[in-house]
């Protein structure tokens, strides 16, 4: 008589094949950057059926949130930010975004100090990430609001997004560690207002 | 004949002398923080008399900046910044840091990489690191302006900056990576200034 084995313990296939796409999807991200990679290009990679990209992970921001390991998909969460007063957006950000890092850090935080880490590293992965987060995240902001030079001030504010979280969930200091969210809400959304929408000395 | 051995390649006891002083130096700035070590204990640490840490090092700031491998000893590019218009405070900051940075970067930048890299570490060195910054730097500015909450004020300035560094030297995104240093003395001095002598939300 065979020894049943347990369901969890087994790896299935599928499993397989969802691994062997995400390392696909890591490589072609991190080689060709977020806008010029395709779901086909990643199929192709990883010698499965796109059908089968498209089955495990919906949509080319799907994969690419799992496969760099996000809290979030920022295009689902950014229609909350985009919608109302443009004038109140850089706070509608920062609470939007201390929501998805507050609840990942009472998870223990290890995703976002890897994030982190992986950004203060200068290869593949922090390119990848860089250029998704200013190119397809703020940039949709600042070309929604209609700004001038949104490239500038897609770049100014991941460069305070990203020193807050650094500030508040890695180095920990204080009391940025232990602020109330809505009270760090108040303290940096003129700040995430005025590189989104308000004057900016003129490109040279 | 005995052969000469050339001057340089020597290891004098000298030498010997300062790395066991600097290993002595981050070992106890990191299990006390910046304000609480003494050139005593280093010397107790380091087994050697604390004249010796003094001859070798100067001042406990030369000696933290030389153990973290700093580009500049803040306390002797901080006159620049506390001197002038009050108003004109976070400009001083940034023109002052980003011309170290930037001399940094022209030499190869791998010493703004690795401090980056130790901050993203939530071990020792970017405690010890970060406390220096927000409460020996930022806190001597903001206790020189005689702004009101001065710890909130130091960490909002130590966020920001941190984010530039990052997005300039490391993450490299443009329009920041390129940009003129006046340029971007513009785009971020209302940010600093704000955070140094502007109105926020009250404590809680």
């Amino acid at each position: 008589m065979t020894q049943q084995i347990p369901q969890r313990a087994r790896r299935s296939e599928g499993d397989d094949t969802r691994e062997t796409i995400l390392v696909a999807a890591r490589h072609e991200f991190s080689a060709s950057g977020y806008a010029k990679t395709t779901m086909r290009a990643i199929a192709r990679t990883a010698g499965v059926d796109p059908a089968l990209v498209h089955y495990y992970f919906g949509s080319k921001e799907k994969l690419f949130a799992t496969a760099v390991d996000l809290p979030a998909v920022p295009g689902e969460v950014l229609r909350q930010v985009l919608d109302g007063d443009p004038e109140q957006t850089g706070a509608r950000i920062l609470r939007t975004a201390l929501t998805v890092w507050d609840t990942e850090a009472a998870g223990g935080g290890g995703r976002l100090t890897a994030l982190l880490r992986s950004l203060a590293d200068d290869h593949g992965p922090a390119t990848m990430l860089r250029e998704y987060l200013t190119n397809q995240v703020f940039a949709r902001i600042t070309t929604h609001l209609g700004s001038d030079q949104p490239q500038l001030r897609a770049a100014l504010c991941f460069s305070q997004a990203v020193g807050l979280i650094l500030t508040r969930f890695v180095v920990r200091a204080e009391p940025i560690a232990s602020a109330d969210r809505e009270f760090l809400v108040q303290c940096y959304a003129p700040t995430l207002q005025r590189y989104l929408t308000g004057p900016l000395p003129a490109a040279r």
